[in-house]
């Protein structure tokens, strides 16, 4: 596997025009995202204020996005991330895929609605994972439940049948669900992830379920539970004015990093954080 | 005179930024700048981060931001602005046409290339002066030099004529120059602005002129000499990640603040110094 020179997560905004800065700048990057768009972006109305694109439908402004990146053969690597490890010369990114090595990352993921459930952060790779795919082998035999936040989460739910030996789902959003027989629907909402050393239960508003494993899967994970160590402020990754976070060779930039969450507020910080990346990356370099 | 909410400074991408989501957000603004655009945008080749306008010329891009403006009504008041005054519950804005008064102030006139003239500084208000429409008549009878950093100057030069007894004029440009009669051009390069309480001579590379005030006229205004009492870093206003500056109800964006020197990072940072500005007045009037 060969490593990356910066790894950037997520397609808002952010998180394409640091990909598009860094590929001026000659760096081999990998642009991560779950999909073509961050989902924001196609959901948007119309946007007023980003200049040049006056009075734009958020799904022009998506198609604009794309014309640029295929413009300059910047493709988005369709998967998500679970984990980031600091590896001291590097950083290691757990995707449900594979892991990736790059030499710098820059998290561009957006903001993290809505709070986390009761136990998920203590339990957090104690039963609680954020990837199907990557820890599924791990419930071999057991039984787990999977907290879906978008329909896209299903799948994930469909692979853990062929390793655990029961699989609940609970679905966030309210249309139909479409799953393999194995999987149960239960139509609860969450109130806490019980256990001793790790997880033995899910509680809802409803019942209690015992379980070996809870796979809450989110469009995005809260920052600090996506990098150990982070330093964060209420919910925002903490930067500073060239976007770099207490973690060197880390980056942040668009709503993660906080207010006001405007398309070109990340925009201009994506092409900060990808100049603050390369600079890194030579000054770096020049040390070794 | 009525007050505006926001004085916006600077017609480049982070002024363009900060205007259309002022106005959005209701306020009354006046956006001020030399020209339609920065003449820094029109010389610029092709601009290629710029998310959603991939590969465009500077000419293009000023066009669309053109089109952005016209498309929300919002028009160029164009001034030069020479001195800003924090009045305590206000600014006024000292500009070759008129005063101009605003509840708050965005500053986004670039960043200044190239040095100040040694002597500048210290006799400025006191002979050196940033604007010949303003001071002109404070030297009815006397002599002046004036340095004209762009053709554009030529007519300030010319004006004075109505007043002072001798105008000498120092291009800092190669092409011709096109002045009234009464005007003495001199291609020297300016060394120092020499005085005592006032200023009472030029002196340049090849001799040195004796006169009783001295115009610099560039297109940017050092941030320290346009604000009294702004705190500057290296030639660059210093700015929290609110684009706040340490005069309350001053903002700054764009290149005015730092590197990198780069269109979306102006045009985001626009929009947040707008939206910090819109938040202060909301503020400053609740507690009235």
């Amino acid at each position: 596997m060969s490593r990356y020179d910066i790894a950037i997560i997520g397609t808002g905004p952010a998180g394409i025009s640091a990909a598009i800065t860094a590929t001026i700048r000659n760096k081999r990057i990998v642009l991560i995202g779950s999909e073509p768009h961050s989902s924001k972006m196609l959901k948007a109305g119309r946007i007023l204020n980003y200049p040049g694109l006056p009075n734009i439908t958020g799904e022009d402004f998506a198609s604009a996005m794309d014309r640029h990146l295929s413009s300059m053969d910047i493709r988005i690597e369709k998967c998500k991330v679970a984990m980031i490890y600091s590896m001291g010369d590097y950083f290691a990114l757990q995707t449900s895929n594979e892991f990736i090595e790059a030499s710098s990352v820059i998290l561009a993921t957006g903001v993290v609605t809505g709070k986390t459930i009761p136990g998920e952060e203590e339990y957090l790779g104690k039963g609680v994972s954020y990837c199907a795919t990557c820890d599924a082998a791990l419930y071999k035999g057991k039984e787990v439940a999977v907290i879906g936040y978008t329909k896209k989460e299903e799948a994930e739910a469909d692979f853990l049948t062929e390793y655990a030996k029961k699989v609940i789902y609970l679905p966030m959003y309210s249309s139909d669900t479409d799953l393999n027989d194995q999987v149960t629907v239960i139509r609860e909402k969450p109130v806490s992830i019980q256990g001793d050393q790790f997880v033995t239960a899910l509680q809802t508003d409803k019942g209690a379920y015992e379980v070996d494993g809870v796979f809450v899967l989110r469009d995005s994970i809260a920052p600090s539970n996506l990098v150990p160590g982070l330093e964060t402020d209420g919910g925002h990754v903490r930067v500073n004015r060239l976007l770099e976070t207490n973690i060197p060779g880390l980056f942040a930039c668009g709503d993660i990093t906080g207010r006001p969450y405007q398309y070109v507020k990340a925009a201009g910080e994506g092409n900060v954080a990808a100049l603050s990346a390369v600079e890194w990356l030579g000054n770096k370099n020049g040390k070794n």
